[in-house]
């Protein structure tokens, strides 16, 4: 059984195995992941960063970050979203998407801002988005690499 | 005469009252100009922020802030660019941005990224930028609000 909930403690050792493990991660991103989730526990009150944790049947099969955006009224960006390997397709990437989104909403977003990758191992990742009803609206060329552009996904929420 | 120069710490309330004055930010901007201006002297070594000044005969006329974009491979967000109103007209915008570009290919950037938005208030921004050059790439729609896009524009380096 899958269940979304706000991540505690003790479960950061797992998040952080997870990120190191994602072989979609840079092992810069997986510092990034660790920076944040340190924010998110010794700022519960006023930091910019929330977690989510999937669970299954008891152990950590994923999670996902989110914050308020910086300078804009009502736009959140989806900073993370993580499935373990052994975990994957059950359904836990749709479970977490839907639940940032309620959380999104609840703290009065308007819009879910999703950065990702152009390059074709990404390619997945896209699609996964897009099924998910994220909107793919603008390309930077060649902003993270020579050869890797950025690509952004939108989703608004009830709220717009 | 102009002269563009790294921002030395005597500088900063001159800064922080151009940040201030300036009419097209808001006061969550300003205020955010001045906890990066912070970081900038308190982790000289270390922090992902640079300012640099614009000095008109003596006095602080405008200044900049840029920095390397985290998880990217040389490119660098140009993160503001203000002159005061009393020095408009002069060059120094133009001046500012052809420092940065020339501090970011010293870093080894490849490409300067620039976010604005695409409310009427800042087409002479955006004209601004793409009079040097600027190419806009992408448009995120009412990513700041309901009524107002992100436009991003980039140029590169000549290391690209």
């Amino acid at each position: 059984m899958i269940s979304i909930r706000p991540t505690r403690l003790q479960e950061a050792a797992a998040i952080l195995r997870l990120a190191a493990a994602e072989p979609l991660f840079t092992a810069e991103e997986a510092d990034t992941v660790n920076e944040l989730l340190t924010d998110y526990f010794e700022k519960p009150d006023h930091n910019g960063y929330f977690f989510l944790t999937a669970d299954l049947d008891g152990q950590v099969a994923g999670f996902a970050c989110y914050g308020p955006t910086a300078l804009t009224k009502g736009t959140f960006d989806l900073y993370w979203i993580c499935v373990g390997r052994d975990f994957a397709r059950r359904g836990i990437g749709k479970a977490l998407m839907d639940r940032a989104q309620v959380e999104v909403r609840r703290a009065e977003g308007r819009l879910v801002v999703v950065e990702t990758s152009g390059t074709p191992e990404y390619a997945p990742t896209r699609a996964f988005y897009e099924k998910l009803g994220y909107a793919r609206v603008a390309t930077v060329p060649e902003f993270y690499g020579p050869d890797n552009d950025l690509v952004i996904y939108t989703r608004k929420t009830s709220l717009s």
